[in-house]
């Protein structure tokens, strides 16, 4: 496994892989669900290549910038076994050089659900990720549906913008108890920790309410809601009942639809999602 | 010469050239101007494509759009004669499909200049050239220095996207009186034709003006402000002597600049540029 730091470097080493290459970009402190992607893009790739860089223009001011979680050489490590073939790990110098100015926004879509709450991060994430695109050129790139929203927006830009490759979503992968699995979980104390199952729990009553036949948006809504209610230290922020590929919010009768929250548990705020039919 | 409509169709016959790919992406209606790209491509490169597309996003309600002169069968016939490999005339429903809602901006460089009289231009310009650069994915794409600010404006795309790719600004083509060559000079009436002359004139003198040792800013674009004055049918909007990099208005004593204006023939617009030291 090579890991590179400077561009020019990645690029020479990418040229060196023949085949169908992936990419998984990270933002590192690498969990099961990260490594999760990793395994899907080798089913499908030659070679696989994942960045590891968190970049701070997704953050806005009064987020946890500073404090998100690090631990390259750990990283590294679980890379390696798991048989990647190139890891880029760039300075910010490199990727945001002075009198940066060139931004990728895509639109409307960014604007709902999470964009509401955190109006400059689907333009950090799209500008990244298409410079992500063009250092490594890869034929596939997987995300997780953990991130959403992200996924629908990357998708939307690779599209607009022609990018010569495929996006992959990859399911969420969950701890034994269902909290599904983020960097950010080790923010969570222990009664947190606990707290925290009620997001798998409000979703899979939405799940099972939907398998019943429920059909009716605000009604779905309404369990999810309810479910959150209980648990007192959950703070919700937003639970969402949407178009799957639009983001617009439904009500009334639905064929399927993206069920999406974002809740706080003290000052850690998480979000899931399940998509229903 | 290989000419394709679908995007799918360039992907295939992009694939099937080996070595250094050029690009040269024009509005169609060709004339020496662009020759001359597409010669300076061909110095650098194995294979050369062109792609001819009138942008719509680049466009402004009020401006040319409908009645861009259009001439693809002469513009054919030109390319081949150049020994053009591959060359893309994409429709409209292709590049901007319904929901298209992906642009690059690249920031305050985008609103001097021309953007400050055409405020949504580069918006246009840097996301078609990023979907032609994604298309083709050329290895050298060349431009020409008659749009001063727009290959100042790509080359910073280029660079803060990571593009893997090289920009070559290419040197203006003038008619034997001096008139940069442009597609637009079709618009003017005779008149309009002869005294359209003085932009270059006025352009002359600055660099005469620089060269005998003038160093301030003000008296250059004073300098020229005077010549375009005594031209009766030259309306001028801007004249700027500006730093060739940021863009940024100049005064007093300068190293180099970029003297640009635009100037109104009648209903037509017309730019030009020198770049001094």
């Amino acid at each position: 496994m090579k890991v590179v730091e400077r561009l020019e470097e990645l690029r020479t080493e990418r040229d060196r892989f023949q085949g169908v290459f992936g990419l998984v970009p990270t933002m590192g402190f690498l969990h099961e669900g990260h490594l999760s992607l990793v395994r899907r893009a080798k089913q499908s790739c030659d070679h696989v290549g994942v960045s590891i860089y968190v970049n701070p223009t997704q953050f806005s001011p009064e987020e946890d910038l500073s404090s998100y979680p690090r631990d390259l050489d750990r990283d590294l490590d679980l890379l390696q076994r798991e048989g990647v073939n190139l890891v880029w790990t760039p300075k910010d110098e490199q990727l945001y050089p002075p009198g940066f100015s060139t931004w990728i926004d895509a639109g409307e879509l960014t604007q709902k659900l999470e964009g509401a709450y955190r109006p400059t991060h689907f333009r950090g994430v799209t500008t990244i990720v298409a410079k992500l695109f063009l250092a490594f050129t890869p034929d596939i790139a997987v995300f997780g549906q953990k991130d959403a929203q992200q996924a629908v927006v990357i998708q939307r830009m690779v599209r607009d913008l022609n990018f010569p490759l495929e996006v992959v979503v990859a399911p969420i992968v969950r701890e034994a108890d269902g909290l599904a699995m983020s960097s950010r979980n080790v923010y969570l104390n222990p009664d947190e920790r606990s707290a925290a199952v009620v997001l798998n729990r409000s979703l899979k009553q939405a799940e099972e309410r939907y398998a019943g036949g429920e059909r009716d948006a605000d009604a779905l809504r309404a369990v999810v809601l309810d479910i959150l209610a209980e648990e007192p230290l959950a703070k919700t922020q937003y639970v969402s009942v949407a178009h799957p590929e639009t983001l617009d919010e439904l009500h009334g009768s639905i064929s399927s639809a993206l069920v999406s929250m974002a809740v706080y548990f003290g000052k850690t705020r998480l979000i899931d999602n399940v998509i229903l039919g």
